[in-house]
């Protein structure tokens, strides 16, 4: 049977303008759902193992869609709690060159936001698995959802299913200080931590010297000393740094760096011609959790991930839709693009 | 200079799905906005009169969007108050034959909603205006809402502006308790009320004696019973009943009565096929405007308003894009659609 | 071989509104390319015989573009002259249940109505012809256009060719009185002519008594001494006149009538859901024209063009994309519509 | 738990011109999937039991890309086989008014028709289910697949699975002979038969007296009869008959009539503008299942089929996307569209 | 209050194939509208300047809706003249790699080229305004144009108001020589001269030595020098030489200068990957004059004119939809594009 | 009179997913027809010769469709058989960045595969013919599809038609053994032999020594080997080799090289950004047999050649749609993509 990964966190109904539009031109706009936790289950879900989402939805035709798009990726929704008055909704404008995409958020009174502890069995929720995934958007959503992240936190280690977090920090959802509260509560029941250099900056203060993330070359100095840092201070058994060069909206260099305590794995380095932007984070989530479960070598691991997640900043929509397949040709050099007839 | 219309209430995005799509099979979604004070305004800026809507949109690119079409419109704006967290969405699934249209609203918290006194400064609002119109939603929204309205009511009358309102019960924002009470508050500001059957007898508990509206023929005794006793309890002094058919979702029958406190006057029927029958009430009321102010007498005036809005069920989206000349052809008899050269 | 039909008028971009919207909502337009001439001319090929479309087009990517569609059509090219400025355009929005479809021409100075006499080797073009067709549109173009349409009706009948003219009154081109004038010299040529009552008497004064177009029943004798009169008047073989009945911009009720100066030969009358109004009436000329030339009855090539006609209004373009085998079907009854499998 | 039923046959990827463009005008294809049974299985599970569809289809994108639909629509896919290479195509063209919608298939050499034996395990996929459901397509597509479907009438028969068949005669498959020959070996095994009129005559040359499909008014003892003489013939228990009149493409009149061997419980007849009429037998098929299944009575049982087939015309696509809510308003008797908010 | 800057020329409606498709191929396009001195009214309306564009448009649904478009972007539009018989028209065919775009006009007989000095109140028109500005097309429109753009400078500098002057030499409408002696009378009343070397060579016979523009790195030399030459010849306060390097239709390098006849400023340089050229050089227009008239240093008025029109070639459509803040954060060094959340 | 090539093969229907859209996420398909044959035959037409497309269709509307689509692009469509079952269909995922296109054929049993030497009169379609090409697909198709093309050839030969053939090895169709075996029998009669380094290789075992294709630099002794050994073995006159790097799916780089038995011409190198990848072999192709038909020197024949291949990648679809003008400015240098107005 296919290994179970469960996430938890919000997902969204995601409203983007056609082409490079900006709101004031669309006269329509895509449907696509995403969310980090979701994104990540999905991913899971198409290499062939069993990714499971739990989130709470309206009982409406948007919850109803939602479930069904899940369902369509191979994710198990069954631990989805139906409920509340609505689903967050965000809208996406595409940036090109220099512009740079916008993300506006209507997420306020989500369902998932004013869940409470009752919508969800944990222990019903764990059965089986051998994972646990969770984003720093979880517990900023509200109170209530930090205290039911911490809950699946805690079922989860006593359960003994692996935890993963990925910082991503939202200044719109909560402040460095707040974040840094919450979350240094729960990091420790994180084996995994995915972060980059700004998200550890902003939610930890832990700061890597004299490196630029904007413009210029990146040290990897610099990213090795972020991760050294988060092992000691937090005692989570891997960090995984993603190393993200902007070059423009339409150019981006795309790389990770994985450390296991001991060693530090660094991934090649993609030069990324991009379709689709958001949901990258995600997707390379998605590849690690995969990677690491299905047995890769920590090498491979974060190789893995990085092809997945460069494969995705070429498909549009939240969800990453690659096979383990076209990750692994990609991770052993064929990047030509050449048609595959 | 063009006669001045105020109207104050709520706009929402609408998003609906294309062609006959129910949501579930949505991979886009149509934008427009609408509200039905909106709808008015833009029906008498269409006709030549300066439409003039009131609301509140937060200051984003949504707020900035909403502005820019009722610009587009003619509509002044220049009294639309910025600020709050989001503006009102509705979701539009377009009914067909026995299929009914649906209309999923997500317009809790909006800017407007949760407006408050300080942003509307009604003495300058009103400065040359000869008409104020709102319907029963804005006071529905919230106590804040249906306070601003009752504000608004006072200075109108206190400036010789007259009103009308639209009672337009919806049983999702208030119960029929909540709007009877309320809306009697209001009434005794009111000139012009706009009704059908149903929604008087749901807000005020007014009935005809043994009619049928969803099947069967309609008895014109009824609908005058009606509206004497709307005139009677509350002094207004125009009753307008809409009288609609729905045979289907693609067909219904079309036609109104003007009752002046003295005499009924009755319009033609139509037989309709449904374009977009969303937005079709708010163009009655925007024609009645007009046709009022503009020194129609009662039986055209109520011509006007009814072939109007029986051109704004064969235009998509919420308002009525049509002009005087095309609605009087109507009134004048052509609704041949021969092809116009 | 295929019998050659040749047709000469102006053929124009046709840029049309998506679905039901005004120009005032449209961000995009579709197009096709349209006119009456050209129209009838992939008709007949349409059906198997070799129509040969004559006129003048830029030389520029939209004359390129016209050409490719008309060959597309199996529509003979090699007679277009090409030269002058620009393509005619004209923009449609469809209209619904009272609201009528527009038609907005921006068709001065086009290349056909500015063309000369030596852009058309008029003995060349014949050659082997045996019917050729114009509309009333041809002449009011211009007068060097009226010039080269006499000039063609003197070859067709020096060569032998049959002719046949639709009267097709344009108001926006001429005044009926210049219209009166310059179609009467080109009657003299005219085998069969086609015409509505309307335009009979727009152009000639000629009328029926007491019979109402827009509403009410069609009375045939009307008609009949319509088609008489033209007969009487201009010694033409044939007169075809067509009998719509609007009902609305969505439901017509369509037929015709037959005249070969001794009998009377009338249609069934089809009831009719409009796709697309525009180029119904050429449709008829179309299918008429196939029928007398292919040797049916003059029962059954009324019966055919109506039927063709009635097909037209179901399909999208100026154009008629149906096939003989579908007329005959209609023709013989079949008019269900019940899924081809 | 929710009842289990179980269809089996082929499901093909669907591709269809938009709006009512002929195959000519098509620069885009929409993309459904559609099958007789796969319909049924996604109204059953619609309407909260679970649908499992049972077929082939190939191991390539078009494979996983239809199972994905399904599963969206909650339908369990776990006994579909992998394999074979190609999934079948058909092409649909919407009619309209007089114009029929034409269906052009490309199914020949599909992975279900070359599927054999093996490639199903019966005894498994009945286990739990409650109903067996196929229609007179799969046994049409090949003798392998008559095999298949006779093996798994044989076990259905066996473990107690009712099992019910729509005649569904398609003359591009087989002939009127073979399919007769076919079919009465099938029968034994059905508990219930749906067909209408016309199906009767062309598999098993049962005729009615005196009645006429295409235009005229039906005679409800003509149906009666064919009923009757089924029930005789092949010992059904059920049998139901489907009463169309097909006015135009546009407009069709529905109805049915269930026979137990007993009593005759004729629905209420449905006058229905159509959106997409392609699936409509299928929808009515679901409806029956689950109403059966559910227990209801006969006479409601038939009027749940045609009122949910009755709303299928109004949905785009195979699928019936309504639920037993809407079904049960229209068979309560509100067919009137009016808006829903 | 905002500061007003008026412009004048023509708006055409602009009409543009789908993605990267040849006319050849479109089955539709895209409505836009655009011009010179408009897409610079929108401009500054976006900053929050008040843009009041002058023209004369038809009295159609297109003049309608061009003006409605001005309108929903803030561009005041009370002193565009109604009538005449057209509006133009361009169509745009979107390049690629070395596959340059093209821009076909159909602009003969357009409104404002027949526009006569009564159809503009001057003197009205330039009330409270601070900045004329037009470009070369205006007088090269029709002789009638040029008396028109001669009148309006005139009054422009005798009631104060600064003026200036995109050269903008459009080879379709007239020779080398004719702009010459047209421009020459016009340049005495131009304060602020914008132009590339290309135009100044073909207007004005203005060379640089030495400097190569399709292929090659552009000398500064040259170009100041042709700044120094257009300073002397015409005694301009400014000049602004945009720096344009055409490495493929795809990509551009992008920077300018600024000389006020004593220093010169040179940009910052982008290497942008486009979206949409049409428009590129007006949105460096619009930057200026709004930065010069904000009282921005000269050497950040170029900094902002490039960003802004770095931006530009992100936006499709003519109009720069883009603010203040997004310019000045790029020009403030943030061209990363990472995406704003 | 233009000269006329002929060119035998398979012309499919081409559907492709929106954008950069998976199969998986697809809601429609965009319809285009392509096949290497017909695409040199397209392009030839282009340019102003007489492309002749022969293959064998189906008689139904796709098959009316793909004529009419040819026709359309100028190509005669005369010697097309009618007959056979299906048209082949294949399904284009467009790639971009690291994430190769791919393309799926849904092929087999098509009319083209199955058709009989009866179906083809060489003698007549050679007639007035110069040139004959073909590619390593058609005799792949199937052996009577291999020995049609035999027989092509032979005759071709004997009416003294030049044969060119490009090799394009298609792994799905056939083994590099069959193929081997297959073209060599066709080798003599080819005069103008095709074929890329990866092609030669697998058809016929001709190896380079030590280049790279994938990744690095291509050095040129290792094509004019493969070209040298070509051209020695199979006595053609001339062989062409083109020389694609592929960066990634976004962005190649591509030349090629033209030897003569004596000499080597090697073109520029483009550096190109990708629209559409699918035809751009065909393409050059279609430019050479042009150039070199055309009298064009061996140096500017392979210039031209590669320049309208460049010009391919930029265009939508598998049809070159660019003229000779076009393709004559790129050679003559201007890649620099400045908008031609």
């Amino acid at each position: 049977m296919s290994k179970k990964v469960v996430t938890f966190g919000e997902i969204m109904l995601r409203l983007q303008t056609p082409s490079y539009q900006r709101i004031s031109q669309a006269k329509s706009l895509e449907v696509e759902f995403g969310g980090g936790e979701a994104n990540v289950a999905v991913s899971v879900s198409n290499y062939g193992m069993q990714g499971c989402f739990v989130t709470k939805l309206p009982d409406n035709a948007w919850g109803d869609k939602c479930i069904s798009e899940l369902r369509a990726m191979n994710v198990c929704t069954k631990h989805i709690a139906r409920g509340g008055d609505r689903i967050g909704v965000y809208f996406v404008e595409k940036g090109a060159s220099q512009r740079a995409s916008t993300v506006l958020y209507d997420r306020a009174n989500s369902a998932i936001a004013l869940a409470s502890a009752d919508d969800f069995n944990w222990e019903e929720i764990f059965e089986g698995a051998e994972w646990f995934h969770w984003t720093g958007i979880t517990p900023a959503l509200s109170d209530a959802s930090a205290a039911n992240c911490l809950m699946a936190c805690k079922k989860a280690k006593e359960m003994g299913v692996k935890v993963s977090c990925d910082l991503n920090f939202r200044k719109k959802l909560w402040t460095s200080e707040k974040a840094g509260k919450v979350m240094s509560e729960l990091m420790p029941y994180v084996d995994v931590l995915i972060a980059n250099e700004e998200d550890a900056e902003k939610v930890f203060g832990i700061k890597a010297s004299a490196t630029n993330i904007t413009g210029g070359e990146l040290s990897d100095e610099g990213y090795k000393d972020v991760a050294k840092q988060l092992v000691e201070k937090f005692g989570v058994k891997m960090v995984a740094i993603t190393l993200r060069e902007s070059i423009s909206a339409s150019v981006n260099n795309w790389a990770a760096l994985l450390y296991d305590g001991k060693d530090f794995f660094k991934s090649k380095k993609y030069n990324i011609q991009i379709v689709d932007r958001v949901g990258g984070g995600d997707s390379f989530g998605g590849g690690l959790i995969y990677a690491l479960l299905a047995g890769y070598s920590n090498q491979d691991s974060i190789e893995f991930a990085v092809a997945a997640s460069c494969l995705k900043h070429s498909i549009e929509g939240d969800f990453n839709r690659v096979s383990v397949k076209e990750v692994e040709a990609l991770m052993g050099g064929d990047g030509s693009g050449r048609v595959q007839r």
